[in-house]
């Protein structure tokens, strides 16, 4: 089957989706936590394959975690689409409304988007956690998993498409996008059939479906994420914050990757700092100045300051005040979570306003910038663009709305 | 200057535009409306000269008009910045905000884009509108017009800019960008300095930028608009509501461009519906089933279903039912505005539920789709794309938000 034909096939059964009740959607989700609950041997042992298949090339041991399934993991894939099923419904929502001055009802209401393309990569959970997203807020799922995990993928959908088939849902609602790279320039030139593009991974695979996508994307960054520790701060607030905002699990986009010091406090805080940073096993980068602060302090490359490590380190620098700090911001930034740790309003004031981010922060940890710590029961990603969506999307956030005019014969004067 | 350079320009002043004040920025258009209204004679000589050199080329009437100003056009233009400055202020209204269980206070804050890019066609009247609507949210405009209307934007422009020095405010929040089609590729591809940009015109200059863009693009798009009248509707307000929608104005997007008569009341209907059109000058165009009804109907062309006429023609066809008309909208619509008029409930409903746009409407002219009728104020275009915005795209449309999160120390176990 060529992609375009899937896409139909999705399209089909995306109309179907649009319409369901809420109570219909939830059966469901447990229908297909009950499939894929059933399927755990076939699943795992397809797994056993993609694992096999990996290691046999030479594959990394981090990226073979990622790829593995155990029944652990198949349960919380499992408990994943019950918890989905527990969550209000955001179709139907009426977003606000009013009545024109002829008496024309106006009510803008939330409607699924229609078809979703998701591209992501190793983690096979992905594959499940995507499809009852999609499918809670009405959309039609077109997966296009990472090759390693094909196997992994084929039976976790397959599992899907039995729970959906058996409560009398169309099975295209859940579809594993295969083939060579081609298809996922077929997925990124499909206008009009696919409704948008959502990628997840890597600053490499989220480029480059920024770049060659003329389907609009919901694109769910990366997290160069900065902690300015102000002249005024509480000291052991923000060593807290520092070390919890880093070290809590580094491999994540809203972990700090980046700490600014104002150097009127920076004598008094960067030795505590850097002792701390040192016990959670965290290894300081540092120009010149900090470098001769502390033997341990790596010096850094010129363009450590750009990157994401996403592991135990971090980079330092010392500001001379709010304006500079700003501008490093401004300049490093990828405009996830930035947070200043202060007891002066007005910094916190001026943080707030002109750091232009999806998340700014005062006095707390920007491990909090998350769907699930928001309260969001479910999270498709971070968006760290500015339209559609930015910061977590929940739910509400993978529809789009209609307008609906409800009138007696009214006609424009 | 190159386009980069204006660019960056136009990001240094952005950052002014996003912490004043709505005052501030209301003060901003009464000085650019002054400044405007001070320069009508530079303004309507500069316009003169556009409208010689498009006369001598044999540019055709129609378009002469778009592009001519005099003294009543501009006075509207002065007269729409005075508008928005009676609007309220977008920019800073708390969209949603909740507590965490651990005590975080989390704002969702409405913020300008940044860098708005507005590629536009021959009336000069849209680079003061769009000037003014993105100053009020706050966002800093590169406008690329129409290199017919050069002399015209030049002028416009610069007044605009003088209204923005008198007040103190950077004149580069508000720049026309000049050169050949190359500079139109400049701005597509300038992605993290240009935050979005809208093409406003026909379908040609928006399907070329959907094509190309790598910045993210609001379309403002077509409108294939369709009036189903269902076997129950009542006739004489079926034709009130056909005759509204398709001549009171049939240039622009929300017209009607397509009949669609249920079967049941097509022998009754159609006589009538004829007359009428005829009265008001339409040209009725039909396939062989109803060509054969009136001698004054023109046998359409296969592929005229799919076309957005803007003219005083309408297409039309009998359909055996709610399905049929449904398949046919699915078919040949553009997701803008399709109405029904019916008195049955169950076919409204499943009309509303099932057709896929950005606005549905029963029983009213899709004429009321816009900006002004909504209570919006303003109007930068009909979006008909899913992602951001749909329909009508007022001043709240033109931001993005920011989450703010405000805590005393909270860090995540």
């Amino acid at each position: 089957m060529t992609f375009t034909e899937q896409a139909h096939l999705a399209r089909d059964a995306s109309r179907a989706l649009a319409t369901l009740t809420r109570g219909d959607k939830d059966a469901s989700l447990q229908a297909m936590a009950d499939a894929l609950a059933a399927a755990e041997a076939e699943v795992l042992s397809a797994n056993q394959r993609d694992v096999t298949r990996a290691e046999e090339s030479g594959t990394e041991p981090s990226l073979i975690d990622r790829l593995r399934l155990d029944s652990s993991r198949l349960s919380a894939m499992v408990q994943g689409l019950r918890d989905l099923a527990g969550l209000p419904d955001p179709v139907g929502e009426v977003v606000r409304g009013w009545r024109t001055p002829v008496g024309v009802s106006v009510n803008q209401v939330r409607v699924p988007f229609g078809v979703v393309g998701i591209i992501y990569e190793a983690r096979p959970n992905v594959t499940a956690d995507a499809a009852g997203i999609c499918l809670k807020s009405g959309n039609a799922a077109l997966l296009r998993g990472s090759s390693s995990a094909v196997e992994s993928n084929r039976a976790v959908v397959q599992a899907l498409r039995n729970g959906l088939e058996s409560v009398g849902l169309p099975a295209d609602a859940v579809a594993l996008v295969e083939g060579d790279r081609s298809v996922t320039t077929d997925m990124m030139t499909a206008r009009g059939l696919v409704d948008v593009l959502i990628p997840r991974g890597g600053a490499g695979l989220i480029n480059h479906v920024v770049q060659h996508s003329v389907v609009p994307v919901i694109e769910t960054g990366t997290g160069n994420c900065h902690l300015f520790v102000d002249a005024s701060a509480d000291v052991s607030m923000a060593i807290d914050i520092m070390i919890n905002a880093k070290a809590q699990r580094c491999s994540v986009c809203n972990a700090l990757e980046t700490l600014l010091v104002h150097r009127g406090i920076a004598d008094e805080f960067l030795p505590t700092a850097f002792g701390a940073l040192r016990d959670a096993g965290v290894t300081v980068h540092g120009g010149p100045d900090v470098v001769s602060r502390d033997s341990a302090v790596v010096a850094a490359q010129p363009d450590e300051f750009d990157a994401e490590y996403l592991s135990m380190d971090i980079a330092v620098k010392v500001v001379d005040d709010v304006d500079e700090a700003l501008l490093h911001i401004r300049r490093h930034g990828t405009g996830h979570s930035e947070t200043i740790v202060t007891t002066d309003q007005a910094s916190a004031d001026r943080f707030i306003a002109e750091v232009d981010a999806a998340a700014v922060l005062v006095n707390a940890s920007s491990r909090f910038v998350d769907g699930g710590e928001f309260g969001f029961g479910a999270e498709i990603g971070i968006s760290t663009q500015k339209l559609h969506a930015r910061g977590p999307m929940g739910l509400a956030e993978m529809t789009s709305t209609k307008y609906v005019l409800r009138g007696d014969g009214q006609i424009r004067q």
